[in-house]
């Protein structure tokens, strides 16, 4: 047992006992799979995107995601206004950068908000992340076409030129802060068949971000979390449908001692 | 059997027979799990929010639903404009004020629309419907933080002051005009792990109040309908995901016999 | 066999082969449900509504989407700049009419986009579909008032007028160019209990229309594999939560020999 499977656990006992309020600012596909995935988990989620009202969420959040699912012009901005709050008031901000190199709008709305303010974690697919880097122009809708082992070099890389953690996730799980790398196992086939598991892991990310200081192990222990809901999930179904509803269960059923057992974190 | 009961029965059984159209200014959370819940209980839904619609709706509907869940400017003054159409027309309004207490736009949305239209119903949770009161400022996201028997008194005071009717929703309800109140048991444990259970609860309402003229018992018999069917699918699993959709079957198959037989409405 | 069952499996095999990438303009209350449908179906659908990078998204895109069910003023002239970008690439689009008839707002959105952009199949209930002519103005909420039958001979003159297909869905489907008629058997009495399935065949048009040219067949051809993943999922379950995931897992697990041996397309 390493020692991520005991931080894994340990996370998520403080999650259950702790609740912390997760506001996020998603996209509009995803807000009622997201919502019920931190259900879940234990945390309490509270979707809000009023540019009069960011700024007074945040201040009762533990944690800001944001997410460029369905965005908007006013959206992007509304999101860096909340995340600017966010950074004044050092709580951990997680970017899912959906789409980020599909079009200018999201390439550029991903970058402004990684200079604008203090992003802890971004958490897509390769080819979202590494077209952060303004050197891959070229992704197919929101479905990854790069493999994460393929990208690890580049994304350490990256992780140093933009100072944050970066978290690619695909059939196996990357993260790294630049210095340090974790390969996260787990999942399960049917996921990318059921839309907001990316996002809905990003927001996991921000639920253990607001009881882990460490964006690299908070990160990879969610990521973890999920995908041991996510195997256990594909015991139960063989379609998307019903794997999705299973999900929900195994992320509620699974207890910090289940986690520690399956967790599977190895230094990459 | 209460003379409740088979008031209870007799509204299902008449939305089932008239198919009410319920019209819905809802969050982007739930509006789909919304839809779901009104076309299982057997009313039809209808969302639109466009300021040059609303009114044309509202003219099509039998009840009108306000939400406050992800508001914004523009949306509260398109609530205010449905609400007093309703108002103009005679047609039932319940309100929603999710998040009051939390944020000065959601707790200022809420009083305006009390203020501007004529509620019938507001919804809540003991935290956000105590919160109108202009004495409770506080609301954890929108988790309940108050339970509804500490709350009775203070809500049959603001009942009377805002000269509407109150349904605080928690594990017991509670429906109070500030003369009567009504207590309602059933439910589930699981059911506020699943997002838009209250706002569904909310809608509910609004199909109850299209066949009941007394806003005291068509909250009290929609509450107890939805909490029955919660019962049912409480029998039927463990997790929130799979009680989720069977709480959706649930409310299909109930009939107003069944309903009679469990339905658990008491004066308090 | 008909020619027809021939031509709905090979349709779903290309989809499965090529995963055309799908981009909705649709309404909020169905985004999830219909990402999930065309995922199960093994499409790559993309939600996009950003003023500023629609046009883009519809270069990347194979098809497109049009769903006026949460209109406001501003998505409409998206979805017709969108239009034009796709009409001036010769990509297909599919308008799905929600509540034409209904509201001003709504029967002349879908008019200036039929006018404005060249729409391959247009897909609603009979009575959403009928309004579009202009003589007939009643519709109630987003429920069919006529039946398909009802409404062939009207259904035939009407896409003469607009020079379009109509896919006019119910009990049974009909599915029309002016000059030939299809009838398309099949589905579950539980699917207009679940808000969506409608939205869901429309962006099942779509992703027919990106690898059959013919507008007819390849409206004929979604309609047809919804319809036995609906038949499917109603011997599974006898209520709309649960039939709703059964029906995501029917569309991903038939394969195209099973759709051949289930369609029932035939001439009108």
């Amino acid at each position: 047992m390493s020692a991520f499977a005991g931080k894994a656990a340990e996370n998520l006992k403080k999650i259950r006992a702790s609740k912390p309020v997760v506001h996020n600012i998603t996209n509009f596909v995803v807000m009622n799979i997201t919502a019920n995935v931190l259900l879940a988990c234990g945390a309490s989620p509270v979707m809000a995107h009023a540019d009069t009202e960011v700024e007074e969420m945040v201040d009762l959040a533990n944690a800001l995601v944001l997410n460029l699912g369905t965005l908007t012009d006013t959206w992007v901005n509304t999101m860096i206004k909340a995340g600017r709050r966010a950074s004044n008031l050092g709580k951990p901000i997680v970017l899912d950068p959906v789409g980020a190199g599909a079009t200018a709008l999201r390439t550029n709305a991903a970058r402004a908000i990684l200079f604008q303010t203090w992003v802890n974690v971004v958490r897509g697919n390769a080819s979202e992340i590494l077209s952060l880097s303004g050197q891959d122009g070229a992704t197919k809708g929101v479905d990854a076409t790069r493999t994460v082992a393929d990208a690890a070099d580049e994304a350490g890389r990256l992780a140093r030129e933009l100072g944050t953690t970066l978290a690619l996730t695909g059939a196996t799980d990357l993260v790294t802060d630049g210095h340090r790398t974790l390969v996260i196992e787990g999942g399960h086939a049917l996921m990318p068949l059921v839309t907001g598991t990316g996002c809905s892991a990003t927001a996991l990310v921000g639920a253990f971000l607001s009881v882990d200081q460490d964006p690299l192990t908070a990160a990879a222990t969610a990521l973890a979390y999920f995908g041991a809901a996510g195997e256990i999930a594909g015991t139960r179904t063989t379609g998307p449908g019903t794997f999705a509803i299973h999900l929900l269960d195994a992320l509620h059923s699974l207890n910090p001692e289940e986690l520690e057992a399956r967790c599977r974190i190895t230094s990459g």
